[in-house]
This record gives C-alpha cells, sequence and structure tokens, in this order.
C-alpha cells in the first residue's frame, strides 16, 4: 500500500476476532519497526510477543478494573446498541476491548533501555518511531491494533513475568489481532491549526 | 510509495542542497503527521516551522557549540577526506550538520502539552508517533531530515523567541531539506535479535 492510504486509514482499532496472529507475521512487522531511527542509532530496544496464559489472564484482570476504575470516575455507562453517536462507539469500543482483553491473538510490549542523564521524555524518542512503524505496518497487513498503557496498574507484576530487567521502561502495550470492524478513513483536527510558523501565535489561518 | 519501501530508505539526512523548502510541501508532510495516534485522541500537539533569522542564528551557535563539546570530550576529529568508513562518514556528516545549521532552508519545532499524573515519557507516546509520520512523509517526498536534541542547551531562550506556553515541552527539533547525499537502503541489527516472546531472555534465535 502507499504510504498515505496506510497513514490515512490506520484507525485505533479495539475489536478483534478470534484468527490466530503468527509469529512470523508479526516480525514482519517488528522488521519494519526497526527501520525507525533511535538515539544515536544505538537500537536499544526490546520487543516482547505475549503470549502466554498467566500472561493474559493477569492483563485481562487488570485492564478490566482499570476501565472500570475510570468509567466510574468519568460516570460512563454503556451506550444502547441502538446509539451510532461517536461518543458511543468509542465508549462500546472501549468496553468491548476490556471484556475480551484475556482472548485477544497476542500483545506486543514495547522497552527501551532509559537513557542516563536525559529526561525521561526522550527515552520515548528512541521508541516510539519503531511502535508508529509497528503499527503502520500492521495496517498494511490488514492487523489492527490500539496503544494502551494501563499495564501501568500492574507493572511490576509483569516486568517480573516478563523478566524486564533493571533499567528498562516498558513505553506501551499494544494488543494485536484481525479487526472485527473496518479500517477506514481517520479523523483528526487539520494540521493547519496545530501548526504555526516562528511564533506559536502565527498559525496559517492566522499569520501574524 | 510504498510503505515498506519507504521505512527501508529513510535513512537520517545531515546534508541538505540550498534548494528552499516550502511551508506547502510542509503542510502536506504535517497532514500526515497527525494521522498519527495521541493518547484519548487529544492531538494536544503544536508543530513550528521556523524560518526567521534570529532563529537560525541561535540554533546555528548552538548546535556548533554543542557538537564541539561532545566531540572534545569523545576526542572526534574530522576525519581524513579519503576515509570512507561507516564511523568517518558519519562524523564527517555531523560537522557538515552543524556548520551549517544556521542555513538549513527550515526547522520543525515538536512540541506537545505535558500530560497530568503521568510520567514524561508517556508525553512521548503523543508526540513521536506523529514526528515519525512526518520523517516518513518527507523522505517519501524527497525530504530529508534527522531527529536532534542539542537545542536544549539553549531551550529557554528558543522557547522564548517562539512564545512556547507553559505545560508544552519540546519534544524534537528536526531540520529539514533536499538531501546532498542519496536516501539509501538503512541499516539495522536484526529484528530477531530485539524481540523476545513471553519471556525477555527467550529471543527468537534462542527459546526457552
Amino acid at each position: 500500500m502507499e504510504l498515505s492510504d496506510v497513514m490515512r486509514t490506520c484507525r485505533a482499532i479495539r475489536r478483534y476476532t478470534d484468527e490466530p496472529v503468527s509469529d512470523e507475521l508479526l516480525m514482519d512487522c517488528l522488521r519494519l519497526a526497526v527501520c525507525a531511527p533511535s538515539g544515536s542509532n544505538q537500537q536499544k530496544w526490546r520487543f516482547c510477543i505475549l503470549r502466554s496464559a498467566k500472561i493474559h489472564q493477569l492483563l485481562g484482570k487488570t485492564y478490566k478494573q482499570g476501565w472500570a476504575d475510570y468509567a466510574a470516575q468519568m460516570k460512563l455507562e454503556r451506550p444502547s446498541a441502538d446509539d451510532a453517536s461517536r461518543s458511543a462507539r468509542f465508549i462500546r469500543s472501549m468496553f468491548e476491548l476490556v471484556e475480551n482483553f484475556d482472548t485477544v491473538p497476542a500483545y506486543v510490549m514495547f522497552c527501551a533501555l532509559r537513557t542516563p542523564f536525559m529526561e525521561e521524555l526522550y527515552t520515548g524518542a528512541s521508541i516510539y518511531p519503531a511502535m508508529q512503524n509497528f503499527i503502520l505496518a500492521a495496517r498494511e497487513k490488514g492487523l489492527g491494533t490500539v496503544i494502551t498503557t494501563w499495564y501501568r496498574l500492574c507493572e511490576e507484576e509483569l516486568k517480573e513475568l516478563v523478566g524486564v530487567p533493571e533499567g528498562w521502561v516498558v513505553a506501551a502495550l499494544l494488543p494485536v489481532g484481525y479487526p472485527k470492524g473496518k479500517f477506514g478513513p481517520i479523523k483528526r483536527r487539520p494540521a493547519e491549526e496545530a501548526t504555526c510558523i516562528d511564533h506559536w501565535d502565527a498559525t496559517l489561518s492566522n499569520p501574524e
């Protein structure tokens, strides 16, 4: 697929079919992930494909709880099935994601070695580009995924199960599967509104 | 171009021709940048196209000094012109980058609103995917760029010049121009060496 077509249809996917996802297919995506830049081209990254029953169980329980707490705090309820509004569809997809999180075909966890003497933000500069390459490569192969961070609620236990060494951070955990729904054009605010020239207030729609 | 061809030839480019780079072309890249995911799709990002003489002057001076300090610390000298080794080519490209940093056609600065109650690492998850989309889109259009962070040496002055509001972080600054050299296949360690299944030590070449 053309680069721009992949980017423009790379929706977050939260509902997956039961169809298994092979290691070989994930490796094809990871082979493109490693094409991404990293600080001084050091490639201090590790990609963990997670499939074990123990990990599914831990993450399933954790994500269910994470969403339950969030939904309670935000007073979110499951929308009625005939509510086709944007927010209803999003909330429904979140319910479906967490309720089935313990059975998603696979997870890919993105880890990075913390950069000494640098703010933690910059550790991200050496792992999230690779993650984004992975997401785009997965989309091109018809695989759906979404960035999640609720593993933070069970991070110590997860790190111990996987054996993540001292000094490494978990940057993201992505469930991966074939989408139940469809890929389609994504919606964003126009880039012009988020872009300025030389000064913060000089946007293209509002030049100084 | 095909997604995988873009990714596999997306080298860091540090040497640029004098050919100007239009706002419209940068906007085309930024329109693909905003297709990237961000936390809760909040799109709390701002892209600053920097072109003013003052900013060129400040960054030129700062990057020259940053490299001089680094080179002194690492005892790096300009390699002789006939040294075609990998490291010689890299060091030469760094010298050329900083010596011409005050005349690169444009810079694009990537800013993100700091996420409250989250470690700063996760702020990166909402800006570096957009930056990576920008880098890939630029490559596809024949533009070269490289991630830099030495602006940190003049960050307060730069933020004041641009008018970056409180609470926003500068995540990266990318010089952009048409490459003097060529795009070509990138070199990375095999993804297999960086991937494990269920446990850190169970790499594909070394399953448990």
